[in-house]
């Protein structure tokens, strides 16, 4: 096949399992009461987004020998845990918006939007444990960590919010907690229900973190250096936050004299303006932490690339693969 | 032994499985990081409270056979998770203090209160599953089933305070989804842990199910006949704050003319005044309210001791059976 045939082949898979994903996602809470409490829940389950969690949760099972079918609760479990941090972290971020709607506790209230988020932890538990056959106290485990590690990265994403000082080290902790791990644990999941050896779901696993990390990266760059109406987000948002993020912290890292004060001072004022943003992209790309972040992201792509080396199924590894590539290339 | 030797033997093991329980809770967050996540998560869990739960795993364990050390883990789970459920409602109830304490949005702030019980919910599945061995999988879905029904409930108990009409059902169909719940949870998975078959679990199931009922029904009666200081909480608070308990919706079902007009003016007017307490104490008194809560906490305890008779180990019974007891005397 030619690459860009693979490309489509690859690309058409993913939409098709994504459909389901998201047929699942439509009908686990219908005829589900109270209606106060399940509402809310399939507003979050329902609004959109590009579902990679559970496609990990699907090609990781691949990869390693297993069928889709096996792993299909939980992969939907993964999107429904991912679902509670973003209702969760909404609240703590005080967002009004999200993926282009209200979020759940502006769209409701704070008191619903906190237990929408609880009840979604349960019903990712017991979707989950649908799959779950020989190696239940492993699965529930890692799962667990998975969210106990969210938990932890957001505390330190708050916790970074009010101090002056942040290292790229201490950035690189708090977005692996924070996003990473999720993404790991989505991988080694798939892995471990399929059957692998423990080699194989280390190796998994592996893929997910840098690619989680690679993700994280692009995240903050893409705020950036998206073009807006793409984007779907407002362009420099971070900044304007006054967001510690990775360009933020590498570009203190490389300033010096008034470049420096100029960084400093979006820490002091808590954010820029808007009309500053074009300003301090000029600075950025000046101090090359563009340049900078585009290495990261390149790097961390290929650390997870490299783990599918060491897994058995050709057409899972392509799938990774092509979702690493994807993913480096995306717009939004 | 004289009833009074039995008393004696058995309110000292409770207290020395307490203050097991209560080290436990004070260790097992310890040299856990972020501070930021962790401290809050300690304060609630030292924050003292009957330990009810806990010690209800372990009596169910050892009624079905079972020895208490093969359940601790469970026992702390359980109470662990009973916390997360007082942070999160302590939010949405906008509550300022909690067994004399701050709540814990008050001590901190919003963010980390969410937060915080977010890693609540985590750290009791972590750890209840080191006391899994066989049956995971039921264990783990007995558990998720406990954390949805108390958030169903909490969800039922809010949409409840927006209505003008709310039936003895539906609030018994509330208390049992929002305490009682988590109560049978808890004697359910003691009793599967240790073994015991599914008769056995069944009849521990119940053990905690009319317990709860009538543990909530005494809580309702307590907030307006208990001696304020000995409660510790202020008596006739839920009529202060309009809230729709058995006692106030046995009232509006039994009063007619010129009673009902008062009842319905605490909910048109969202509670009534602290000087009104005593006028509707009495109006409870000659409806023959508190006698008839009276009578359904005496009628669930009675459902709950004689699901024991089932059980086959004479101690653990005759714990709670105890247990029961102490609870229909208790004054706080």
């Amino acid at each position: 096949m030619k690459d860009s045939d693979v490309t489509k082949k690859y690309s058409r898979i993913y939409q098709e399992e994504i459909n389901k994903i998201e047929s699942g996602l439509s009908t686990i809470l219908k005829n589900k009461e109270p209606k106060s409490l399940y509402r809310p829940c399939s507003y979050i389950l329902n609004g959109g987004g590009k579902r990679i969690r559970p496609f990990l949760v699907l090609t990781s099972a691949k990869a390693v020998g297993g069928k889709f079918s096996q792993v299909f609760n939980a992969a939907l479990a993964m999107e429904i845990l991912h679902n509670f941090t973003l209702v969760h972290d909404d609240i703590m971020d005080n967002s009004d918006k999200r993926r282009g709607r209200l979020t759940l506790h502006k769209k409701y209230d704070l008191s619903t939007a906190v237990l929408a988020g609880d009840s979604l932890v349960a019903l990712a538990y017991e979707t989950l444990i649908k799959d779950c056959r020989l190696n239940t106290n492993h699965i529930i485990s890692t799962f667990t960590k998975g969210v106990t590690e969210v938990c932890e990265g957001q505390s330190l994403d708050k916790e970074f919010e009010l101090r002056r000082t942040v290292t790229i080290d201490e950035y690189k902790t708090m977005i692996y907690k924070k996003t990473a791990a999720l993404i790991e644990t989505c991988c080694s999941i798939g892995a471990q229900i399929a059957g692998a050896s423990p080699k194989q779901i280390a190796a998994a696993q592996g893929y997910g973190r840098y690619l989680g990390m690679a993700f994280q990266i692009q995240d903050d760059l893409l705020d950036l250096v998206a073009e807006e109406n793409k984007f779907g987000k407002v362009v420099g948002s971070d900044l304007m936050e006054g967001k510690k993020n990775y360009l933020f912290l590498r570009a203190v890292e490389c300033a010096q004299g008034k470049d420096k004060d100029a960084l400093l001072k979006i820490i002091i004022n808590k954010g820029a303006a808007k009309e500053e943003i074009p300003m301090y992209k000029n600075l950025y790309e000046r101090l090359g932490v563009i340049g900078d972040a585009e290495q990261e992201i390149i790097k961390y792509t290929k650390l997870a690339i490299k783990k599918l080396a060491s897994l058995p199924n050709k057409d899972g590894r392509n799938l990774m693969n092509w979702l690493a590539n994807i993913l480096i290339n995306r717009n939004k």
